[in-house]
């Protein structure tokens, strides 16, 4: 990692987030409609997400610097530009993104009710995990860290082992159920799930037990997150331990999980501790979840310090919309 | 009506449809998420719709003329374009729409489950109200009937007015919860609700009950559609009849309801007698039930004429989605 160091000396970590950018239809509803119902929404934005976009989002806001990888649809290339200015207007680098031909990209109706809570519809065209990444000399170069999610795992495992090859650390956003015989558990240096994704991951219903279970697949680091309930993650010994998360006023949990990632994959490309980490993370997804908007409700880095230091939520320094 | 009647002779008859064009963007999903649940959704497409539109849509399959009116947001060009090509490719003119600046085109999240029944979400800026029609000797012009969405009364209730002094027939779709003194109980010629609004109106809970009590506030034509449970209505004496729906296999009830009300409009300008228009109303309803893609599944005229003859479903004319 000499030459990353050398880079960080001088300039913030960057970090290749691979993932799969997607257009969030967000609408905010009294209530979440039941089965053949309509409900007015009081409010509605389109922004761009997807779990390692939002995460890359709220690294560029914590001080880091990412350059995002994955397919986008080439179907509606006005949509597309929507995503990419917004992206680009949190100063991510998006020149690892790839075209798909003739594919939408992938497009979520996401419901945010009063209690902050999202509930979620998300199409992803089959033919986007045929993407063939630019090559690792490009993408790895100047890199101190590598986050992708597990979906991406089709095209995005080797580089994730090149990345291992090279010294860097991976940190896999465990999103969705993972195979038992997936090549991420042999590349990630860390992984940290969702409490949804690793239970049916492991097909265990309790968070400790799910991961004692898939521990015996890599020697990675290896944490959930269940939301309100906090983290939990396993030491060099197999032990578990728990965080709570920070009490705050939620009125928008969409993206929490992923800056949480962001932050968390940060943290590491700082040398953080690992307890530190995960604390600076817990704080920066508080943060978010006081907000609307999804990611773009992510925090500053200087939010977060006056959060970990006063443990009191200030005024957003981007407004929330 | 002389001049219409002359008209009919030689073209289809021409109807004025009074609504807010609505960007449907349909999920296929294999359950309809809970609260704060993921789902993962098989197909998608991005469609024009909206009560009126997708009612005009219905007409010009079946042989009208549609004339749209109403406004759409001016804030996403890109995304009116799509809606206007889709419309043109109807056949529908979409000259009588205004632009509204500065806000978004109302849009909706749309879940479609295994059974075919829809869940909505759906958001329409405020501001839209605040659209001016064009004038009646524009609108009206060559006009054999009017269709209004009962939502858009606070801007179409005049141009009503000034169809029925001209002798057109109004007919008021009521999808949402009128207000007891809104003036389209006094303009319309004919009022078809939704169960759900139709009971929400008149704060009772059984159809018939509730069409008479709104009966007391209008000497329209009263009806209401409840899906497959078919349409009652009221007639000349007060009392009520039932016309179950066509038995078919149902994939997709969106719009379902407007291309009823669509097919009803065109059999009131045809001067079809009222039972026979519910009869074709209902077929065309059934046969849309058929086919994904909201009011683009509508049928054309043969295939309805068809289906009454035979009662057989046919091969659509034009391909499901």
């Amino acid at each position: 990692m000499a030459s990353d160091d050398r880079g960080r000396d001088k300039t913030p970590p960057r970090i290749l987030c691979i993932g799969m950018p997607v257009r969030d239809l967000i609408f905010r509803v009294p209530v979440v409609p039941a089965r053949g119902h309509k409900e007015y929404a009081s409010a509605f934005i389109e922004v761009a997400g997807g779990n390692s976009p939002n995460a890359a989002v709220a690294i560029a806001r914590l001080g880091g610097r990412a350059l995002l990888t994955g397919p986008i649809g080439g179907a509606h290339a006005a949509s597309n530009a929507i995503i990419a200015d917004q992206f680009k207007g949190e100063g991510l680098d998006t020149s690892g993104l790839v075209v798909v031909d003739d594919v939408v990209t992938p497009i979520s109706s996401v419901l945010i009710d009063p209690s902050g809570e999202r509930t979620i519809a998300t199409f992803r065209d089959p033919k986007l995990w045929t993407v063939r990444l630019p090559p690792p000399d490009i993408l790895l170069a100047d890199c101190a860290a590598v986050l992708i999610e597990s979906r991406c795992a089709p095209f995005g495992t080797e580089m994730c082992a090149e990345a291992r090859r090279r010294g860097l650390p991976v940190v896999v956003d465990g999103d969705r159920m993972m195979s038992l015989r997936e090549g991420l558990w042999q590349v990630a240096s860390h992984i940290v799930f969702s409490s949804e994704a690793l239970r049916a991951t492991a097909g265990v219903d309790d968070d400790v037990a799910a991961l004692r279970k898939v521990a015996t697949l890599t020697s990675a680091f290896l944490g959930v997150t269940s939301g309100a309930r906090g983290v939990d993650w396993l030491d060099g010994h197999g032990e578990p331990h728990h965080m709570p998360a920070f009490p705050v006023h939620t009125v928008d949990t969409l993206g929490a999980g992923d800056v949480f990632h962001g932050a968390f994959t940060l943290a590491v490309a700082e040398s953080q501790p690992l307890e530190q980490g995960l604390r600076f993370a817990s704080a920066a997804a508080a943060l978010k979840c006081t907000r609307f908007g999804g990611a773009f409700g992510s925090p500053q880095r200087s939010e977060v310090a006056d959060f970990l230091t006063s443990g009191v939520v200030g005024t957003p320094a981007c407004p929330s919309r």
